[in-house]
């Protein structure tokens, strides 16, 4: 097996194990499931239109979701190591309305909803796994909606600094205004200001 | 037993049952639970500062979350009938930084970590449904900030009147201008202007 292959087996055993203990049967269990994608920089691993039943969990690297309206591109977020994701059309069984592609080349766990059963009913802890990050996700998603809401743009980039400064490196700056729901030239002066603050 | 006591948990029931089904075994442990607070419009349920492990479901009426910010009320959401929600804080363990109250009377099914854990031990089937609910919410709660983060003011307005027009008639207007990330009197003209157009 792949040595790179194996590292990010733990990583992702190591992750779990921050929920619930794992046994070596379980370990063994996630190794064999053939889950892991390796994606070059600026794949697109969905598109807009297409139907997918797969979820991501990044291992490494990092994805962005984004909408085209009206031909411009709308970034709406950014998933990081160890971040999962859900696309919208894999729970309504619709095409996708997004757009979902890689920042940087990256590793990622893929997951099906029958394969996610199948290991569930072997392992019922795996289902607590999954029951406990989703509710951190939804709490987490909320904080960032309510934040983003009660934020002025200024505020959103402070606070982009202070809880996701990797963000600010990795990402190209028209992504990241578009993100934060401001203009790419706001944003420069933006950064200038705070820039010319310090 | 009273009898909107013995209604409203049967509606707990149903909702439950759309995920999994319930043996009659497993719908006496949730008559038995002692789940169900009714609430007088106005009630502050979590203040700014307090501590709680509860969270909320909505089996009739309607719960708003809300911050407040250099003195002004931000409206972050809304929650109505079989609709959850999860305070940041029960997570983190932290005082609460924002208000939850009622928008109208209600009555609320109200659940801790604990109670949910002994109950996932005798029936894992609750668990379950916590899984496959929690997903779904994660998905609607990142839907909403996309439409959020990609909508003009109007577009956000005309997406309410489609996906939630009980809302508009519910609550006050302000909370609804707040709620909308736009000012009271911008909200007032929006209304006009759409109702002109018709």
């Amino acid at each position: 097996m792949n040595p790179n292959f194996i590292k990010m087996k733990n990583i992702l055993c190591d992750f779990i194990e921050q929920f619930v203990p794992l046994t070596e049967d379980e370990k063994n269990v996630i190794l064999e499931l053939d889950v892991i994608k390796y994606f070059k920089k600026g794949t697109l691993i969905l598109k807009q239109g297409k139907r997918t039943s797969e979820s991501y969990f990044v291992l490494k690297g990092c994805i962005r979701v984004y909408y085209i309206l009206d031909g411009t591109e709308k970034t709406t977020e950014f998933f990081t190591e160890l971040e999962g994701y859900t696309p919208p059309c894999v729970l309504s069984n619709q095409p996708s309305e997004l757009y979902v592609s890689c920042v940087e080349d990256s590793i990622i766990a893929i997951s099906k909803p029958n394969m996610a059963e199948e290991v569930f009913k072997k392992f019922p802890k795996f289902e607590t796994v999954c029951r406990i990050l989703s509710e951190q996700l939804i709490v987490k998603s909320q904080t960032n909606f309510a934040d983003f809401k009660t934020s002025s743009p200024e505020q959103r980039y402070l606070n982009l600094m202070k809880e996701r400064p990797d963000l600010i490196q990795r990402v190209p700056q028209y992504q990241l205004a578009s993100y934060l729901g401001i203009k790419p030239e706001s944003l420069s002066r933006m950064r200038a200001r705070i820039v010319g603050k310090k």
